[in-house]
């Protein structure tokens, strides 16, 4: 294949051309596609329904300890499912605060404290006139809504493959007492799918910041999502880095079980230090009765351990990876050689990130809508959904069947394919892509 | 039986050695008794565990307009358990959205939005050098301690059978712009079980406050939580006659199946104007993924609808009413003509209220601790702790037995006895209890 740049005016008109046809009778198909969030499909879902037998009319509702699962208190969750959610994250139970089916909530909740509270003792973030947050981009959209709800200021750190720019927070940080958090997708981040390197961990752990109240927002949300078995990225343990360093409260940890068992009915973690957890649950006191012990209990008995989950895990793999293959194989076969894009082929979690030229993200998620696909919005994966450079697309390939994918990655490189070629002929001068970080494959 | 306030010094005397001496015989027995906190018993929750069964992995998962209550989204809450919720507190499913498992946990959130970002526009209340709420008194600790928490200040308002003093609310509400807020339990209130009658709801309804972000928390936590078949409260419906009133935004309902199903698993809701609700679900789009569907299915297919619910209330009458008439013969029989305390007889909810010698309460609350069992704190019921005249004890007979409560009565009619003889004694003049509105029994 010739890339787009080697290519004459009456090449590229004659390729427009063609283009322009397929892409009408793609139009024509009336394609109803959904690549925007990353959604469990029914199939994964489905697998799970054992969940719903573990708890009956008979089944004993204590948890360890004498604790009713049924009743008030256990306010940062029964035991064993601090057992659970602990090992998942490689954390001893005592520091583990077990909450209900959503970690984005403990995020919201632990900036919403910070800006009415302070941080264990710190000014409230309310009474200060400037705060800010580091975003690693492209990210996760839900992330960088938090920080905007609450006005945070957020500064863009470019991601590489082993983790965002080190070099640039680490003198951020230094110097700024304003910047109080970072938000963190360690493992197979979202949307790239890239793992933080051991370097980018420890690095992490060392951090010297100006103010006392920064906090590291870990959201491993994919800890144990694999796509392979014998291709799988491992991560160093966060808080046993931050306590070797004497950084012991500097990390918030976040887990679900969302992508495990259900992405609406699972159970969610927050991991730290005993002092920031002790000051979490002077919060919780006031603010909860405690979550629901009653789902805790029905993941302990289903799960058992943390090879039940690995078990799972592996039936989701099985579920997942022909529609990543399935994209990953289309973008291979078209868009190979051609200087127009470029992706990651990640070994876990529930993306692909793309880069298409730069100024063109817009356009082609606008004709791939156009043409009855849905993809994350353009910008999404960055703070205030502005993507300075109009390049990054995400791809969500779960909740489709392989067939679908197949077929939504056929007509997402067809619109990369007509934009780019608009573009060239547009500006037969226009830059060639950056050398880009990324795990690409041209 | 004579008053105490009749008797000589030499009878007081002679009645404080026998007081003392059974002070001493109860301690003695080494009794563990709780009366301290709201909480079902193990029966009544073990007659709520056909819930477990309900769903299994054969259950179609599906909620109305095709929502897998598995995955992600749904917001809100699935149309079933909006319809659910509604019927409980007469509410269309519109007016309704649905969260997980504490109510209370709504209610932090409503006021924390508040102090963030403001209500419906308003300016955050974070900005305001002083923000007040309404406190009628007694009332529920966790209530007060939301408040406390957020630096809100906290204004008694006095209890009387219908409700609270809505004369002194509405001179307060109309002149003070500061005032932002209410808390109310209104149908068998925390602690009285007093219910508010149709005039007070009709005043709240159409107060005029100076706040155009006034909001009334309207705790509903007890609506079909009757005692008995004959003797049942009623409550007028707050919206409708916000509604009426041209006043749709002015209330926040919350319930909750807490006390319906499992105290900790159940589910709960907020009601109120679409306006409300608007304003509230922009704040859900960021903080939570949508709260747990998979439990909201549960509980519409257990109990269908209202007819369920009565059916299943009227079973948790059978368990309660025992222990709330072991407490009140009790104290009927040993305290009645004394002139040592007064107390409420409630038709439903968890609460028993009484009120002793001013000046006593702390007193009794630590004697009944000395001999072995535990009672909410004394000034629990009031802002800050603190009640002016300590005199209100919180009587919670749910939990224990029916001949655990009366042997626990037995040591708090002992313990009233004593402290009282004592005041008596050290003030020949101590004043007669003061003219109260308590549906008293003397």
């Amino acid at each position: 294949m010739r890339a787009y740049k080697d290519l004459s005016k009456e090449e590229l008109l004659c390729l427009k051309a063609e283009l322009e046809k397929s892409y009408e009778e793609a139009k024509e198909k009336g394609l109803k596609l959904d690549m925007s969030r990353g959604k469990p499909s029914k199939a994964q879902l489905d697998m799970g329904m054992g969940i719903m037998d573990v708890l009956n009319s008979d089944s004993d509702m204590m948890a360890e300890g004498g604790v009713d699962v049924r009743n008030y208190g256990g306010l940062d969750g029964i035991t064993e499912a601090k057992k659970l959610m602990g090992d998942l994250i490689d954390v001893k139970p005592e520091n583990v605060i077990v909450c209900n089916n959503a970690s984005l909530t403990i995020m919201y909740d632990m900036v919403s404290r910070s800006i009415t509270h302070g941080v264990q003792g710190s000014t409230p973030w309310c009474r200060l006139d400037k705060v800010k947050f580091l975003c690693p981009v492209p990210g996760y959209d839900r992330h960088f809504a938090i920080t905007e709800h609450f006005s945070i200021e957020m500064i863009n750190i470019p991601m590489t493959p082993d983790g965002p720019d080190m070099d640039l927070i680490e003198q951020l940080v230094s110097a700024d007492e304003s910047i109080k958090g970072i938000w963190c997708v360690p493992k197979y981040s979202n949307p790239q799918g890239y793992t933080y390197s051991d370097e980018t961990v420890k690095r992490f752990a060392n951090l010297k910041t100006a103010a006392a109240d920064f906090r590291i927002y870990w959201d491993n949300a994919y800890v144990v999502h694999h796509l392979y078995d014998d291709r799988q990225d491992t991560l160093l343990n966060i808080l046993e880095e931050c306590e070797k360093a004497g950084n012991p409260d500097l990390v918030f940890e976040f887990c679900s079980t969302s992508k495990i068992s259900f992405a609406g009915g699972g159970i969610s973690a927050l991991a730290s230090s005993k002092g920031n957890l002790d000051w979490v649950r002077k919060f919780l006191t006031i603010q909860s009765i405690g979550s629901d012990k009653i789902n805790q209990l029905r993941h302990v008995r289903y799960f058992k351990d943390m090879n039940g989950i690995k078990t799972h895990m592996q039936k989701h793999a099985n579920l997942l990876r022909g529609k990543f293959e399935a994209v990953e194989d289309v973008l291979q076969r078209e868009l190979s050689g051609l200087g127009i894009g470029q992706w990651t082929n990640p070994n876990g979690g529930y993306f692909i990130s793309m880069d298409v030229l730069p100024g063109c993200a817009k356009d082609i998620v606008a004709k791939c809508k156009e043409a009855g696909m849905v993809l994350t919005g353009a910008g999404a994966t960055y703070p205030y959904g502005k993507d300075p450079e109009d390049r990054n697309i995400r791809i969500a390939p779960t909740f489709p069947t392989p067939e679908e994918m197949a077929a939504a990655t056929d007509l997402l490189v067809l619109c990369v394919k007509l934009v780019s070629v608009d573009r060239f002929l547009l500006n037969k001068q226009a830059a060639p892509l950056a050398a880009s970080q990324h795990r690409a494959v041209m």
